[in-house]
C-alpha cells in the first residue's frame, strides 16, 4: 500500500497538542508518522539519566490511531552536555579547529566516545520499541554528508584506509604521480586530509579522489556500524538513512549497500525558472534515486510549504505543487511518502521551512491539497505491489562526480546539468530512465547512456563492449575514457579505451564554456552546444553532426559507429535540450524502444507495473493546463495533475 | 544659534600651521572645531607620561578666537604600547583569535585593564578642561557599535546577562526553544558568543536577538560608563557620542538614553542613483535620529567632500551638496552641524576622505561653498530655539532592524528600504514624520505607521489599539505580528494581535523575492509590489486594492478598516514609491493632516517651530532646478538649494 | 642564434620514454630543454640520500642530440621529509597560521634553515654539471613572488630592514604619520606583518608601501643568495629567474638586477574578448620584460595549449597562436623562447595545462604548428644579435603599482590597464616603446610616456624637466605627483612638482568610476573618459581638449604645454582607446617620431636591429586575416602570421 506520512516533532509541542495533532493527521488521512530525529537530549537529558516515557506516549497517541512509526536513531545532534564533557568529539574544520557549536551536526563520526555514546542510545530505542510492529522502519542519523572532518580520528582513519588499499608508500606516490612538484610522501604520517582554504582542485587529484572514496566509505561504514547495532536488537528491522543533494556527497551505492531501502528528502523547485534550457524536471533525482539498489524508495522528507531557514523564504508552493510533485515520487517508484513536516516550527533556526500546516495551526490552502493528496493515494493500495522496469539505462558514479567536481573541466561545466538535460530528452519522449552504478547488468537494457564516463573501470568497460556486442546501443558523450582508476590522465588517444567501440578519435578538443557553437545535422537542422567540444575524426563512424563555428567548422560534432549488432553514438559538445531529444529520437529507433513523439514537453509519462496490470502516470510538471491526445483519448490537465491509467494486461 | 563646525586633528598637523587654521576658519565663519577624537597616544606617549600641552595651546588658539569646542575621550585608540603591555584588552574575533592590530578600534570595551586606563585618561582630560566655558560638548569614543566581542570577559558579560534575564537555565532553552536540535542548555558556561563563520541566521533565532539584546546594551553601559566620569567631574557637561549607520548597530534609543543629546555622522550620498526608486533623502536618517530623543539633535560629522579610503573614493560632491545637505539637516532638527573634516589628511589610511580644505591646503571649490553655508547660517540665528513637531509618526525599533537581520524573510527584503519608500512617499507630500520607538506617546499624532512590526511588544499593542480607538490612524504593513518578544513564531493567524484592528487575516503569503506583483486599485491604477506578498481575507476590513498576478490574482492586497474612531491600513505587499504616495494620500486625509499635492517630487518641506514663528525650509534634493508656486509665490531653486521662508504667526 | 625550446620534466616520465622523446623534440627541431625545476626529492629522496644518476642520463641524452640545457634550482618544492622534520620552515600566512602543506612553494624564503639546506642542493648541482658546455643558463627557484611570509624570520628580517632604513622608532611614526589614530609605534617589536584578513588599503599606507618595498627586497636578496652561490662553483654561468605576473608581484627591476639576464613566462590570452576596449596585445608584457634590463630577454615558460588547472580549462589556442605568440616575443626581444612544456602531465595539479604534445603522447595540431615554429625560427640565425631601440618610453615602477593597488583610487581603475591602453595607441602607429624604470636614462627618448607618475621621485623629476628642456615630448596623466616617497599625499596643488611642466593645475577631481565622460577635442570629435576626471585649470597650458559632462562640462581635460624647446601633455581622465590613438599621433608629431597611420589596427610592427640589418617584423595579432599596403608592397596575413622583412642598411 502506498503511503503519505508527516515528519512530526512531539518535542518541539506542548503535550496538549499531541492528541489534537494526531486526530487532525487521523482525519487528513496520514498514515505514517517520523518521529525523535533530532531528540537526543529529551531522550538522555543528562548523563546517566534517561526519559523515554514522552516517546512511549506520544507512539502510543498514534498506535491507538492505526498509525505507523519511523523511529530515528537521534545522532545528528547529541546533547549539549555531551559535547562539553567530550570537547573531542566535535568535527575538526579544513582550518584545524573545531567547529562552532550551535547548529547542528557538530558530531565526528569516526570519534570512539562518539560511538559509544551513539551505541548505548540506539540499544535502548531498539530493546525497547524493536517489538512493536507499528514502527515499520528505522532511520539511521539525518543527512548525512562524505566524511571531511580533519580530526586526529578521522586522519588517522584515512591513513589506516591508505594502507589497506596501497600497502606501502611508494604504491601511493607511484598512484599519485607524486614525482609532480616534489610531492613524494616519505612517511604515512605526512598524508592529511585536505587542511587549508586552497580549492580542491589545487591538490594532487589522484590524492583527492582517494580521500573522497574514503570520505565516503567512512560516512558508509559510519551507517552500517549503526544499522548492525540495529539488527543485532530488531533482527527484521527495515532499516535506512535520509539522503539528499548535498556539498559533500555521498556514495549514493556504498552508502545503502547494507541497508533495506533507500530514502531521500525530495524538495523539488517551487519557482520555475524562466529559461527553459535551466529548467529540469525532479524526476531525474527520483530516477537516481530508484536506480541506487534498483528498487522503489521513500521519500523521507517531501515538500510542504515555502522553503526557507538561514537563506531568505521561497515562493511558497504554487496551487498543485504539493500534491503533484508527491505523486511524481510514486509515479517514479516512491511507495511511502512522508512530507516534511507536520507543523511549521515556531522556534529555532528551520523556523521559515514551512509545514503541512501553519504556524497558525490553521488549515490552510496547503493542508487542503495535502488531504486531497492523502485521499487520492489511500485509493490507490494496489499500486505498491508495482515496481518500474525500464529499457533505457543511464551510468551515474560518485567517482564521476568527484573527479568532476575536484577539476571543473570547464567554466559552466557540471556533471549533473549534463545528465538532466538528456534526462529531459527522454522524459519529453515519454521514455523512462534506469539511473544505475557501473555495476548493474546491462543485459536488461537497450539503449544505455554513458554521461561523461571520465574515470575508466575496466570491468564496467568490457561489459560495455559486451552489450554493443549483443546488440545494444550505446550513446557516450564529451570527456570519456580520460582518466584511470588513479584520477590520472590515461596515454591514449581520447576516448581511450571506447575508440573501438565509438568508431572515432578525439583529434583534439576545445573548452569553450560559457561561449555557444552550432551544430547541424544532416538535415540541416541546427543545434545549440556549448562548454565543450571535442574534435571528432572518424574511423568507422558515421558523421551525424558537424560544427559550424570556430577553426573546427565542418569537423564532426556527433558519430554514430555500428559495432557488431549493436552500435554507439558519441556526442562530442555539450548539447542544448533540443540536441538531446533528436538525437535520442534516433538511438531509441536504433534500439527498438518505443517513444511518444507528441507529449506536450512537460507531460511526464511513467509505468509502475505488477504482473497483472500496468499504471500508466502522467503527470503535468507545469504551471500551465494542458491538452492532448493520449492512447486515442484527449486528456485535460490542471497545473501538476497526474492522470493514471489503469491498463490491464491481456 | 545654530552653528556650523569642523573637525580639526592638530596632532596631525604641523604646529606652524596652527593659527593659520584657525585664523582661515575664524574668517570663514566657523564657530565650533571638534578637537582629541583618537589623540590618546599623544596624550599619554607612554605609561605614566603625560602631555597636555600640545592640547591646552590648540584650545587656548581657538578660545582667543571666540571659538567652541567639543573635545572627544580618545578611548576609541588606546596607544600601541597599552595593546603590547595589555594584550587581553584586544577584541577577540568571532574565530577566536585577536583581531589585527593597525587599523583601529580595537579595545574590548568590557576588559577591565581598558576601563582603568580609559578612566584615567577621561579623568585627566575633565579635571583639567571642565571648567572651560569654551568646551560647549563632550564626544564619547568614536562610532561605537554594539559589542560583538567574543573574548572571555564578554562572553562572562553574556552570561551574566542572560542570568539576570531569565534567572534559570530552563527558561533560557524554553525561551529559545532549545528542544529543536537537541540543543538545550545544561549549563550557563555553555553559552558562548556566536563564534564561528556561520551566517548568523544559522544559530537559534532566539539566541541570536537576546544576544543582539546583550551586545547593544553591553555598549550602552560602556557609553554610561564613559559618561558618569565625564558627570563626576563637569556636572553640567552636555555629553554626547556619535553614532552612524553601521555593521553590528547598536540600539539607539538605549545608547543615548542617559546622554544629553544625540549626534550622527551624516554622509548623504554624492552619487544620485539613476534607478529613481532606489533613490530616498537622507532626510530619513536625519528624522530617526531626531526620533531617537524627540528633540533637536547635532551632526558631528557632516560630508565635506568625496569619501575614500580602504575603498575607492567617489564622486565628489555636486555643487551645491555640501551646503545644502547640511542645511537640509538643519532643517530637520540639527543645531550645530559640524564637517569632517576641515583638511583632508595627508597620511593614514583615511586620507582620501577628503574634507573642506584639500591636500593642497588651497581653498578650492568646496571650501567656497561651505563659506557660503557658514554665511547663511551665521545669519540664522533666532532659529535655534525653535522645535519641530509633526502629525505623523513612524516606529523603529532595533529589535525588529536586527531579527529581520537575523533571518532575512525573503531576497532583497530589508527592513531600511521599506521605511524609505513610505519616508519618501510622505516626503513627497510635504508631510513631516518622526521616528520613533514603541515608548513614544502616540497621543501627539494623528497617523501613525508602523512598517514590519514584526516582534510584538503586548504594552505598544494595547497603546497602538487605544490609540485608533480614540481616532487614529494607523499603516500596518507585512510581516506585522508574525513573532513574540522571545524572536519565536505567534501561533495564531497573520497579523496576529493586529487582527482586530485590521480586520483582516493573512490567509497566505508568497515570498516572491525580485520577482514582481501588479496591485491594482479601486480607480484601476497599476501600482508594483514586489518581495513579499500577504494573501489578505478581509473580515471587516474594505479591500482598497487587489493582486493582478499569481495563483491570488484578485485577492486583496491592501486593506482598510474602521477601528471605532480611527482606523487601520494593512498593506501586504512592499510597494514601489508611487503605490506608498497614493495610500497615504488617503490615510492623511483620513487622519486630517494637510498635504502639499503639487511640490516638485524632489522638494522638501520642512517646519521648525517656536512659539511665535514658523520656519519653513523647502529643499531641492535634486541636481536640477525646480520651478514652482508654494503658497501662491513662484519659486525657483537651484539644485540643492534652500529657500527659508519665516511665517509669523498671528 | 634564436632558439627555441621545451620545458621537460624526466621525473615525470618512464626512463623507456626518455630516448623517444629527445629524439622527436630533434625531429621537431627544438634547440633547448629546461629541467630539474621541481625535482628536488628526485634529487635528494631521503635527507642525505643524493641520486643525480637519473639527471646525468638525461643530461646525456640531450648532450648526444646537441641540444643545450637550462639547469634549474628545485628550491621551490623541498621534499616533504623536509617539511616534516623542519616544519619552522613553511609559510605563515596572514592568520598566523602555517599553511598548509599539499600544492607547491610553501618554503618561507627567509628560513636559516630552508636556505642551508637549499645552498646544500644548489652547490651539488653546480659542482656536478657547472663544467658542462651543453647548460648554457641557470634558472633560480620558479615564479618568486614578493615575501608576504608572516612567519618570526619574516617578521625580523621586516624589523631589521626598517631599522636600517629608518634608523629611530621616531622616524618610522614620522614617516607613516603614525599620529593618525594614536598608530604611534613605541617599539620596533610592534611592527608586524600585515596580519589578519583586512584588505590592504585598511592599513597605514606608509606602512603598507614600505612593506611592499621590504616584501620585494627580500625575494630579491633570496634570489641573490642563490645566484651567488652558482657563481662561486660557476663564474661565467648565465643566471636567471622566470618571473610572471602574479598577486604579490616583485619589483621587477631589483629582482634581476644582480642576475644575467631577464625570463618571463609568457601566456597570452586564447580567447580573444569581444570588447575591443578590453582585448590589449601581449606586447604589452614583452615591452615591459624588455624594459627591466633594457635589452632582449628568453621566455622561459610560453603558451602551448590549453591553460587549465585548478582552475576550468580555457579555450585551446587557435590556430597561428602557438607560433605567432612565439614569434611576436622574437620580434619583441626575445632571444630564446622555451615552450611550457613538451608532454602535457598525465599526473598532478597541473595536468590540464597542455603542452606541445598531448595526453596521447600522439602529434597533434599543435605539435605541427610548434615544429612550423621551429623551422622558421632555426632559418632565422643571424636576428639574435639584433637589439631593439626605440624612441619612445614608458615609465613603469613597483612603487606606484603597490599604491596603486593598495589605496585603489576610484572603482574600475588599474594601473596597467591605462599603460595597455596607451600602448595600444602606440602599437596601432606602429611605433615602438620601451616601458622603462625612473633609472632610466630619458636623453635615448624623443617621447616619454608617464601614466599615473603617482609617487614623486625627486631625481627622477628633475630628469624629466631637463629632458623637456632639451626638447623632449612628455605625456602625464591624472594622478600625477600625487605622493611623496613615504606614500603620504604632498601638500601642494596637483599635479605638484610637474605643476611648472604641465602649465596648469587640477583644481578638483572627480571619481567617477565605472561612469563614462565625454571629451572633445579641438576638431569636435568625441572620446569616452572613465574612472577619473581632473578638473583642469590651465595657467599657460593650451587646452586641447574639455570635458562635455557634469558640472564641469566646458572645463579643461587634456592639456599641452610648450616647455623650453620640449613640452608637455597632461590628460586629466582614463580615455579610450581612440582618446590616446589621436593624442599619440600630436605627441609623436611634436616629438619628431615617424608613425603608421594606416597599418590595420591589429598589426604589430617591431624592428630588431644589428649594425647592417634592420629585421622589421609585422605581426597580425588577430584572428582574421589582414590585406593592407605597406612600403608600398601589398602585404596579406593569415591569423596570428608573422612577416619578416630584412632591409639591409644602406
Amino acid at each position: 500500500m502506498i503511503k503519505i506520512g508527516v515528519d512530526y516533532y512531539p518535542e518541539q509541542w506542548n503535550k496538549k497538542e499531541w492528541e489534537r495533532d494526531a486526530n487532525l493527521m487521523q482525519q487528513t488521512g496520514v498514515r505514517v508518522v517520523r518521529l525523535a530525529e533530532f531528540a537526543w537530549s529529551k531522550l538522555v537529558p543528562e548523563e546517566g539519566v534517561y526519559d523515554f516515557d514522552w516517546l512511549d506516549r506520544i507512539i502510543e497517541i498514534f498506535e491507538e490511531r492505526n498509525m505507523e512509526l519511523v523511529l530515528c536513531t537521534p545522532t545528528n545532534c547529541p546533547p549539549l552536555w555531551f559535547y562539553e564533557k567530550y570537547p573531542e568529539t566535535i568535527q575538526i574544520g579544513r582550518d584545524g579547529q573545531p567547529i562552532a557549536l550551535g547548529i547542528r551536526g557538530h558530531r565526528c563520526y569516526n570519534n570512539k566516545v562518539f560511538r559509544q555514546y551513539a551505541q548505548d542510545i540506539i540499544e535502548k530505542m531498539t530493546l525497547r520499541y524493536g517489538h512493536k510492529t507499528s514502527v515499520i522502519a528505522w532511520q539511521i542519523d539525518n543527512e548525512v554528508e562524505s566524511n571531511f572532518c580533519c580530526c586526529k580520528s578521522c586522519s588517522d582513519a584515512f591513513q589506516e584506509w591508505l594502507k589497506a588499499k596501497h600497502h606501502t608508500i611508494e604504491a601511493v606516490n607511484e598512484a599519485y604521480g607524486n614525482n609532480v612538484w616534489s610531492g613524494e610522501y616519505s612517511d604515512w604520517s605526512q598524508i592529511k586530509p585536505p587542511f587549508g582554504s586552497y580549492p580542491l582542485g589545487w591538490y594532487n587529484p589522484g590524492y583527492m579522489l582517494d580521500f573522497h572514496r574514503y570520505a565516503a566509505e567512512s560516512i558508509a561504514e559510519y551507517v552500517d556500524f549503526q544499522a548492525s547495532i540495529i539488527r543485532k536488537n530488531i533482527p527484521h528491522a527495515m532499516i535506512t538513512t535520509n539522503t539528499w543533494m548535498c556539498e559533500h556527497i555521498p556514495d549514493y551505492h556504498k552508502l545503502f549497500k547494507n541497508l533495506d531501502f533507500v530514502s531521500y528528502d525530495n524538495y523539488p523547485t517551487t519557482s520555475i525558472p524562466e529559461d527553459s534550457e535551466a529548467y529540469y524536471s525532479h524526476a531525474f533525482h527520483l530516477d537516481l534515486m530508484r536506480g541506487i539498489k534498483q528498487k522503489n524508495f521513500w521519500i523521507m522528507e517531501q515538500l510542504s510549504g515555502t522553503p526557507g531557514c538561514w537563506m531568505p523564504m521561497q515562493a511558497t508552493p504554487r496551487p498543485g505543487m504539493i500534491k503533484g510533485y508527491s505523486l511524481q515520487a510514486i509515479a517514479r517508484g516512491a511507495d511511502t511518502v512522508i512530507h516534511f513536516r507536520w507543523r511549521t516550527a515556531v522556534s529555532g533556526a528551520e523556523m521559515f521551512w514551512h509545514g503541512v500546516i501553519d504556524h497558525s495551526n490553521v488549515e490552510g490552502r496547503r493542508w487542503s491539497e495535502f488531504k486531497d493528496l492523502c485521499d487520492t493515494v489511500n485509493e490507490l493500495n494496489e499500486v505498491e505491489e508495482s515496481q518500474i522496469t525500464n529499457q533505457c539505462a543511464m551510468i551515474y558514479t560518485y567517482e564521476q562526480d568527484c573527479s568532476l567536481r575536484i577539476q571543473p573541466q570547464t567554466e559552466g561545466f557540471h556533471y549533473y546539468n549534463q545528465m538532466k538535460a538528456i534526462h529531459h530528452g527522454l522524459t519529453s519522449l515519454g521514455v523512462g530512465v534506469d539511473i544505475v552504478s557501473e555495476e548493474v547488468e546491462l543485459e536488461k537494457y537497450k539503449v544505455v547512456i554513458l554521461p561523461t564516463v571520465y574515470i575508466v573501470n575496466p570491468k564496467f568497460v568490457q561489459k560495455v563492449y559486451d552489450f554493443a556486442k549483443n546488440g545494444g546501443i550505446v550513446i557516450l558523450t564529451n570527456r570519456s575514457g580520460v582518466k584511470d582508476q588513479n584520477n590520472n590522465c590515461i596515454m591514449e588517444q581520447l576516448p581511450t579505451v571506447y575508440r573501438d567501440l565509438t568508431g572515432c578519435v578525439v583529434e583534439e578538443y576545445d573548452a569553450i564554456g560559457f561561449k555557444k557553437v552550432r551544430v547541424q545535422d544532416k538535415n540541416g537542422i541546427i543545434y545549440e552546444g556549448k562548454q565543450w567540444c571535442d574534435i571528432l575524426l572518424p574511423i568507422n563512424a558515421e558523421v551525424l553532426a558537424t560544427y559550424m563555428d570556430f577553426f573546427y567548422s565542418g569537423k564532426a560534432a556527433i558519430t554514430y559507429n555500428k559495432y557488431h549488432k549493436g552500435g554507439a553514438y558519441y556526442i562530442g559538445t555539450v548539447g542544448n535540450k533540443a540536441l538531446y531529444r533528436s538525437l535520442l529520437k534516433d538511438a531509441l529507433e536504433q534500439g527498438g524502444i518505443n517513444y511518444f513523439e507528441n507529449l506536450p514537453e512537460t507531460v511526464e509519462l511513467s509505468v509502475r507495473k505488477t504482473d497483472k496490470v500496468n499504471y500508466i502516470f502522467l503527470f503535468n510538471n507545469s504551471q500551465n493546463k494542458q491538452k492532448f491526445i493520449f492512447m486515442e483519448q484527449t486528456i485535460e490537465m490542471e497545473p501538476f495533475g497526474m492522470y493514471i491509467h489503469k491498463a490491464i494486461k491481456g
